[in-house]
């Protein structure tokens, strides 16, 4: 753990506020060298998806040219949410290091463990109801995948 | 529900096989049109966050020039990995509808499962170790967020 990161992305994240985006920021590091930094930009871009944590991990991966961020420390200003952290594993890095906690980001206005706990909650009672329509076809797509021998498994 | 726009996206998966990509695809629906529709490009776009419903989702939000998917209902071919679920709460539409299950998914080698119960575990716990690190300035993002009067909540 280099503090110097930690630092880096609570600083951007706080410059990242008098740029008009959300109060976070992330840095991707490889080798000791930030490879790539990401601030949180939803409402700057319209996109929902655009956490601090995600936006780092699409630019690290542009960068490396690859889809998975092996052997690469995240540094992250605050926890992560349910979604950044879901990125996270599928980007697999080997470690990640975050300054402030869930409990401070509730205490700011992001109540991100409401969605902690819908995660645990099952589909249909969820706060946005989630229908599992029963389709004679819906294993269709998955007999494609078995089906293909050259398939790119991520 | 209309049977038909899940069919649409349960087709777009098996396609987007073909086309060398994952066997996911979602569509987001307002007023009964499809206004956006998106695949898996993980692989293809070297983007671990290329999920079928990140894409749409993005789209969508593009083409409704905002943040939020307000009235939209999402047809998955699947039902949502966690982090197209965290995805889906921050973007949130009236309804969500899928066709595979996550056992399904499981069967077919995805096993989101695995991420559903990492984000169960506390943050030292799980596969990729996170680490709270205790920072005087952790909260200075925060702070700079409470001070700014003419802020865009999401």
């Amino acid at each position: 753990m280099n503090p110097a990161f930690l630092q880096e992305a609570i600083e951007h994240a706080t410059e990242n506020v008098r740029r008009g985006g959300g109060p976070f920021a992330a840095l991707v590091v490889k080798a000791g060298v930030a490879i790539a930094t990401g601030a949180n930009c939803v409402t700057a871009t319209n996109d929902p998806t655009a956490h601090a944590e995600i936006v780092a991990i699409r630019e690290a991966c542009r960068v490396l040219g690859a889809f998975q961020l092996t052997g690469c420390d995240v540094y992250c200003s605050c926890e992560p949410c349910p979604m950044c952290l879901g990125a996270l594993f599928w980007a697999r890095p080997t470690r990640i290091f975050f300054a402030a906690t869930a409990q401070d980001a509730a205490a700011a206005g992001f109540d991100d463990s409401l969605i902690y706990h819908q995660l645990a909650l099952p589909p249909a009672g969820r706060a946005i109801p989630m229908t599992h329509v029963a389709d004679p076809s819906a294993r269709r797509p998955f007999q494609a995948w078995a089906a293909r021998p050259d398939k790119v498994r991520y």
